[in-house]
């Protein structure tokens, strides 16, 4: 009776799903992101193994090994990023030098394009090209690894959250970020290998921390004892921060991150070394900057998410989306192309020392197409134009041209298919349009020397990516390191500070906003405001499974087939309650997470009677038990991982003794306790589960991650709500 | 009956601690420390409160005043520095420019200084100056405002960490602190400002916050949402971060801490542009610089705390104190004044542009004196020198000597009762051998071309200030943005790595060893290793004073008469025991604070009858509950604020109803949780007290921030250990 238990339960989940049918489709999360468990289970095993007289040179390996693997993440890490910085430039160099050079070579530049069909060729040629590239980006997410699409910061902001999203850190994952993200830039798509590289680093931080690899399959044995939730997210965590490092230049902005953990690494290919110095009367028109940022960032924000969920709606199917790509490389190089051809900006050489033979396209010889020089070279050449050319380097015209394209290529571009960061793209339409207005500012006030409208490009670099992705602390460090000057540290900041407070106005950072769209449970930083009231009664799930100290093998079975829960209370006594369908539950003596289960079936740790298992276990069981076993949360491959243990009719008669294996003292909450309380547990430990005991601790739900998250704040008309989501299954 | 349990208790307390003479005098914690309460107490009213209709609006302006608030510290922050820089400035101006150059001018430089006594005469002037300043700055803390003493960092990291320091944050420690360092300074003690400009910011973060001031009294009633210990705790945090830029000219060293809560500013008084490069050959010997700053600083380390102890002892009256510091002011001008005489370094003013007058000292005309450049300027211009000076600028005996007698003049000068940091000195000392340590490379591979000593001072200056404060991310963002160049940073890292690992063989860092020296209960970044096996029953004491929800008058005023706990645990019922002489406690209902029970007492809330308080209590009395009110925590005053109340023999038989008071769900952990569970939720959460439960939720004990502060890790011989330490009381 007690045994039917676990499928009443999972009834009554179904039920709950479909008692509200009239809240909102959009608002919800879904149910298959799981959490990640950064608890240590303290049994009686794990406390009598600190006993081991071994224990202390463990200590010591474990550090030792610690530094070991920061380094190997550092030089990996920076050799991966160099290695995507290699392919983009010969990706380039060969459609810039032999493709286009060649063809460019044969063509009567001084003609019409309609009059010789020879530019034609050039341009089908460089189409081509870049829609062979980007369709071997499209083809490796779509067909191979569709969690390498995007920026993946998203993605690694979750993880490091708490949250398990499948596949995001591995080997495969990181092969198609790496070489994607060389083919998306390589092939003219308006994005950034900066995000691309964070995620390459977080993947590093993974694999080489658990010395093995799954998709191979391939085990080195080495760094067990890294092998749990915990320590990988710290690797993870240092992964990222290399590849920050290595993606920007910035290892104060990496290091801070990752330093008191190991040693770090960097490039250094990104450095806009600012020599100029602002008046105190430009910093209203830094502000005004600021201003334009925030709003052209939200209007990006917004836009991108209607995109998305157009493109969640209509490019479903796997070849429309490999369309899409390919149909956006092509549209990127004819926006240039014609861009070049239709706005006639030719500067002379002599005013700028570092043109190509790219940059001359249509001009006469001796000048250089400045439109040539935004959308042609890499965009990191680009920005450093924007930033240091003299004053009349670009026409005003141009550069708003060139911003407003540039801005509606990345935001189509933000979301494709491909491995493509928002960093590069948001910085070069910033600087246009910074540079733009210090031109305008310039000729505004004729009679004020020291306008320079690269100062203004700077602040208008800020600006953009800042309305995009409302960060403050991080690229304002980032934004002074990769300028290496602190001249302009307060500007920039002042700069991102006004961006973030319009920008908030409005919605919320990019990042944040495809974390919501993709229904991901995210726990903010602070518990939403006016959720003292919210008490843990509500919060908390009362159709809890739990277990006794004792249990049939056949219980235990029933209840893994069954659910797919993580962790099990364990309580002294189950009764059926008189007034509830839902069992009383005794005093809360502990938690056992299925892992745990699932390795005591395998080992066939059972008895024919309910006696206490004494001196049964042996020290080396708790090796296996709190071995780091990865499940794979989707039902079909956990039912397999229960049925394939061989369990024989004889066995299922059996008793398991769970006290030595439990985890004596979980985080319990009273059912008064408020969510803002639960929260900052949460938050602050970064626990999976919460038990939530009566007055007389006798267990009455638990509470998730996943329950916690699904109280959003939302703020409107200077009035603070809370929004409560349901979680979604199977979307 | 029930009433006596306190003074019971209290005499238990007593008991307790003599109970254990054997063990050593030097290892306790001093219970003169109390805890900072970053908890917010959730009670009936404040969640009432929280439905109030114009709460909203006092979110929006709560949120208005933090920005309001944090642009204040950083402005006043910055003013205080420039105020400091001028001080010093000053200072030294009317030493060289007056008071030397006007009586060395009358005296003959090329005589011996034993044939004329004039060169006497200016010692001995340079003597009584610097003795008056340093005595100016002995006399503000050792008589006015002792907590100003030292550098102030070890005070505000055990502050961030949660422990309230009297008076570390009032007005007249600012005030002695600001001026008295730059006496120490202008006086020429081997003391750097930068500990005292980080603790001047977090006075100034503290002050403005809180809008008023206690010490004059002066309360501009604004801010008051802000009185709260979690609310100050973040801003003290943000005007230390203030404090770190305004010193360093660091600005992400500091605005990583404070950006997301505001603005912040800076000077640039302390930048070293390094345009050099490094080989990778050489980061052998940056590592071979790392080791030695290493065992250096560890040897200062010990020499320091040695002479911290022995201080301590024998320097314990005011008027000696004051003698102490007025000897090493002398000392520290004799040792420049006869270094400069016996040391014979003269080198052409031709290959180095800045050089002022007084560095000609005993020179001939057209040279300067080597030695008067590293003594007689302002530490940081002496820095500078160390680091760009052409090769032949110092010779090396002259740094040799000048590193040791800088060591030892700072070893004797940290401790001193001024306010004094070690910051620049440890560079100082640093560059001095680490250029010496260059010059030697450089003879030592006579074919090699491109060693330059000055990148050896740099490392050097990281590795002694690294071997002395074990600091490693901090340090490396801020000697990165001193020297303006991220080249240095690999090296600075190693180096610094390579100082934390060998100076972490011998002893803790100096602020941690200073903190232990006091005797302050601070937790560190991880709990002890090997504490699983020490549970929650051994860390508690199981001789709680707990209320009941209805208590009478005279029952509190015992209770808080007999004890000077911060909060009181709050239980159904309280029974005498059959088998024990604590008393058998209920289930635990929640915790209600000193501040409101003496607030309650105050207000007369009370009745006649032990009957529910039914709608006696209005919102406004919400207000009276959650005033940040600051206790004193010696027996004196408190006993004196709750006698002054003035309550009557009729008041005391009264009944006070806590129910709508107490804070429901105040954290708790079973009997068996262990000390690393224990200690994770002190410091994810920044508790102050935690109560354990049995298993039936009745309360068997509490656990205070000092109770955990008492478990120590130890290491020795590659074990680790956990020692317990006492709380002593009256030391």
């Amino acid at each position: 009776m007690k045994w039917a238990l676990a499928f009443q339960d999972e009834e009554k989940f179904r039920r709950r799903e479909q008692e509200h049918p009239e809240r909102e489709l959009e608002h919800a999360l879904s149910s298959k992101y799981e959490s990640l468990n950064y608890e240590i289970s303290e049994n009686q095993l794990y406390r009598d193994e600190e006993g081991n007289p071994d224990h202390h040179m463990k200590l010591w390996h474990r550090s030792r090994n610690r530094w070991i693997v920061c380094f190997l993440i550092g030089v990996i890490t920076a050799l991966i990023a160099a290695a995507i910085d290699i392919m983009v430039h010969y990706s380039q160099q060969i459609k810039f030098r032999i493709i286009i050079k060649r063809l460019l070579s044969k063509c009567d530049k001084e003609t019409d394009l309609t009059g010789a069909g020879c530019m034609w060729t050039v341009e089908i040629a460089w189409m081509c090209y870049n829609c062979l590239l980007v369709g071997v980006a499209g083809f490796l997410v779509i067909f191979w690894s569709p969690v390498a699409g995007g920026s993946g910061i998203p993605q690694i902001k979750c993880y490091l959250n708490g949250i398990q999203i499948p596949e995001v850190v591995k080997l495969k994952t990181l092969i198609s970020k790496a070489v994607g993200v060389a083919c998306a830039v390589g092939g003219g798509l308006s994005a950034g290998k900066e995000g691309p590289m964070i995620h390459s680093g977080a993947v590093v931080g993974a694999g080489i921390s658990q010395g093995r690899c799954r998709s191979v399959p391939f085990d080195t044995g080495l760094f067990k004892e890294f092998r749990n939730d915990r320590e990988r997210r710290d690797f993870v965590s240092a992964g990222a921060a290399a590849g920050v490092a290595a993606a920007f230049g910035a290892p104060i902005g990496g290091v801070l991150f990752s330093l008191e953990e190991g040693a770090s690494f960097w490039n250094q290919n990104l450095t806009w070394r600012m020599n100029k110095n602002y008046n105190i009367w430009e910093v209203p028109l830094f502000l005004m900057v600021g201003i334009i940022g925030g709003l052209t960032g939200a209007l990006f924000n917004h836009l991108n998410s209607k995109m998305t969920e157009f493109r969640k709606k209509y490019v479903s199917n796997k070849w429309r989306r490999l369309v899409e790509c390919l149909l956006v490389a092509a549209i990127s190089a004819f926006t240039g192309f014609i861009t070049l051809f239709l706005v006639d900006d030719c500067q002379p050489v002599g005013v700028n020392p570092n043109i190509t033979e790219v940059n001359q396209m249509w001009c006469k010889k001796g000048e250089y197409s400045a439109v040539a020089k935004l959308f042609f070279q890499n965009p990191e050449e680009s920005v450093k134009a924007l930033f240091h050319s003299p004053i009349n380097s670009f026409r005003p015209w141009t550069l708003l041209i060139f911003s407003l394209e540039y801005y509606l290529l990345t935001l189509w571009t933000f979301g494709l298919s491909v491995p493509a960061g928002v960093f590069i793209p948001a910085i070069l339409t910033g600087a246009a349009w910074g540079r733009f207005f210090g031109i305008g500012v310039g000729r505004a006030f004729p009679n004020i020397t020291g306008i320079d409208p690269g100062k203004y490009a700077l602040a208008g670099a800020a600006a953009q990516l800042g309305g995009i992705v409302r960060m403050t602390i991080s690229l304002t460090a980032i934004i002074m390191e990769a300028t290496k000057d602190i001249t302009f540290g307060l500007p920039i900041m002042l700069v991102l500070m006004i961006t973030k407070w319009v920008g908030d106005i409005f919605n919320e950072g990019l990042y944040d906003i495809h974390i919501d769209i993709q229904e991901i449970p995210i726990l903010g930083w602070h518990p939403p405001k006016m959720s003292r009231n919210i008490l843990a009664e509500k919060v908390m799930r009362p159709d809890v499974v739990a277990m006794e100290r004792r249990e049939r093998v056949a219980r235990v079975l029933a209840v893994l087939r069954a659910t797919s829960h993580h962790g099990f209370p364990v309580v002294d006594r189950i009764e059926e309650s008189a007034h509830s369908s839902l069992p009383d539950y005794g005093h809360l003596k502990g938690v056992i997470l299925r892992s745990q289960l699932v390795t005591l079936l395998e080992k066939r740790v059972s008895y024919p009677f309910p006696s206490r298992s004494q001196n049964f276990f042996t020290s080396t069981l708790v090796h296996l038990l709190n071995l780091y076993r990865l499940f794979a949360f989707n039902k079909k491959q956990q039912d397999k991982s229960v049925d394939s243990l061989g369990l024989t009719m004889s066995d299922e008669l059996c008793w398991m003794d769970l006290e030595p294996f439990i985890h004596p003292h979980p985080h319990r909450v009273p059912l008064n306790a408020s969510l803002s309380f639960i929260f900052q547990l949460f938050r602050g430990l970064g626990l999976r589960y919460l038990a939530v005991v009566n007055d007389e601790n006798k267990l009455r739900g638990i509470i998730t991650r996943k329950d916690v998250a699904r109280f959003r704040e939302r703020r409107s008309n200077r009035k603070y709500q809370v929004q409560e989501l349901y979680i979604a299954e199977d979307r």
